[in-house]
């Protein structure tokens, strides 16, 4: 059997020993053949939907039966509980605190346990503020030598609940918010391209209001329009996106992460709309 | 046989999990067991001449058939092509935009292949936003597991073309600009160290116009010098280098990527000099 | 045997290949199949004792007969010696330019060797500018492959000493300075939790003088205070911290790298005390 995947997923940042300390935890247990995959360490301090938001389209993409760790954890050491679950082929360990319900979604987790057992722990006394170097990197180390959830922890019935904000939807368009802006200033947003509602036919004339323009259209690319042009697209990870070709969106448009952004299917919007003043009294001007 | 090294060179940065997901590509494709190195993912934004001047003197350190994938792929999605090369024991994959010709340099690549066959790539409808991911990536898988270039695509006759901006010799020096800052604040230039106009002799009593300051002749390391002291000398990736020992050059002498920089043999820039006034009228005073 | 753990902790950054190259110079030598651990990159840009202060509480974490190499070399190309060194169960490698001796801190090395020998470097003319690639990770491959240090360099009888600037401890309590500021604004001081004068009665009913602030009594994580409030408390990595529940300590307390602590058993800070007026006469006040 070659060795399970484990992949990391935290707030820590590079520029400390943190990470270096989780991975020493988990090669101790599981020896230096463990494989380690960053997701990302660059999640914004103590932000649990961010982190869930990066970490869930990925869960598709690992191999099976791989052990996805995530810390983003503001309560360690206080008396919320330690967590791994399965969600089909793939295991997530971290902290009951919210992020676990947000990567499962509409799922239900097939096991959920309580890390509660020392013998799992990186030792018995595990630092009240570092639970990702003494307990979740070590439970994911066990997970990945073969250790099933039943023999780390105790099974438990529900996890700690938070919901998405999720996009709003009527027949004339859909209106959701910027939730990630990535490294080149494309501004991902929350409206999903699986929605049943954004039929292919409906997009191609659509207008999107986003940040101080409006952009006719769905593309497939950034190059589907001119150097410079604000684009809308379905991102790689399956949201939908706005992007400037070969700039940042973010600077161009003036977006952040928060912005709101309005799917018009037809037509336009009109400051009587029930979509409410502050975009239709907007300067919407198209760019170049 | 142990496992080929794959190496990744990209402009996505550590935020974003654009590296992980690529990086679960390839190890779906190739294993767990499958050996990556990161050369950096800090590129500049869609600068196709930095990724290659960065990696250009990284293929002579990697280990035999190692396969290299360098993304900087602002075209992605539109009709540039997907390419592998091999360059004597090095494989090369990427976008067709110009920077597998400047890695080549003076050299024709031995084999070269575009990637148009659907059945190496991680899906047969790729993201057209991401062929890190979906093409690029596990063409790579499949080259570090024994995979050959005739396997995964066509031979193509030629690729596009992109020409380094080379420095100018003539009788009495070279003139050169800065292409790469570093985290040091040393400024990298394009004039390499092995050019035969370089004689040593030559060197030994030269003078090197760059940013606000002259520096007398080149040296070997940074403590050839007093702390705090401008130092010109060749770098460990084979091209001259100005540096202010224990301190950032780029800071301290006002120097920038595209900074011009003069290396006289002997004598002065004079104001009349066919170098052209920019250089000579400024002042150019020692530090220190 | 599984192979040994190569470490890494320098100042490079990851924006440029430096990294890189120290890399592949390993794996030409022990081959794709070595494990390296980044501990981090991020070290300030030629502080000594910064690395040393990051990479000294790891080396307790590291699986046995790891070989930790530490390059932050403002030096290279001098005289300065390239020294590599057993401290029990783990080999450290690096510029002999004080970092080695701060990592052994009270403890004298169990072996030590100068890296004398051209045939465990990467090359016989190593660059006067890049020792991490030239030759001390050669000689971290070569540890990692099996080589014991009287293999690959000369017995030596002593280092070049660097001394930690130590807190002060009298009846009334201790002062210390922050030596890092971690992502999250945490500042961790030179206070070490093993101290003997620090009986936990002594700490139940003290203050600490921090910032802009005065903290009672010293906790065990950061959630035992509300969100935004100030806290003292002995971190993960075994020294006294300031922190703020679910904020910066740095940013809200006016902390940074060099400030001053001060933690008093009982009593208050008077402007006659010996510790000095430039404390007492702050206007210390409690947040929030």
């Amino acid at each position: 059997m070659q060795p399970r995947l484990i992949t990391l997923t935290t707030d820590f940042g590079l520029r400390d020993a943190y990470v270096a300390s989780m991975k020493a935890a988990i090669l101790q247990i599981a020896g230096n053949h463990a494989r380690i995959l960053d997701v990302t360490h660059e999640i914004s301090p103590h932000d649990v939907m961010e982190a869930a938001f990066v970490l869930a389209p990925m869960l598709a993409l690992m191999p099976s039966h791989s052990v996805n760790v995530v810390v983003v954890d503001p309560g360690v050491g206080s008396d919320r509980r330690g967590i791994a679950i399965r969600l089909g082929d793939q295991f997530v360990v971290g902290p009951d605190n919210g992020v676990l319900t947000l990567l499962a979604g509409s799922r239900e987790p097939d096991e959920m346990v309580v890390l509660d057992k020392p013998a799992f722990w990186r030792c018995t006394e595990p630092s009240p503020t570092f639970h990702g170097r003494d307990i979740f990197g070590p439970a994911a180390a066990h997970l990945a030598r073969g250790s099933r959830l039943v023999d780390i922890g105790t099974t438990v019935a529900s996890l700690t609940p938070m919901h998405w904000a999720l996009p709003i939807f009527d027949d004339n368009g859909v209106r959701g918010f910027v939730v990630h802006v990535d490294r080149f200033g494309n501004c991902v947003t929350n409206v999903p391209v699986n929605a049943e509602a954004l039929a292919d036919a409906k997009l191609a004339n659509s207008k999107l209001y986003a940040g101080n323009t409006r952009i006719e259209g769905v593309k497939r690319t950034y190059a589907d329009v001119a150097a410079g042009e604000p684009v809308a697209l379905f991102g790689s990870s399956g949201f939908l996106e706005v992007a400037v070709n070969g700039g940042s969106a973010a600077d161009l448009l003036g977006m952040e992460k928060g912005s709101p952004v309005s799917l018009l299917y037809s037509g336009e919007l009109r400051p009587d709309s029930d979509r409410g003043t502050e975009f239709a009294t907007q300067a919407h001007t198209s760019i170049g």
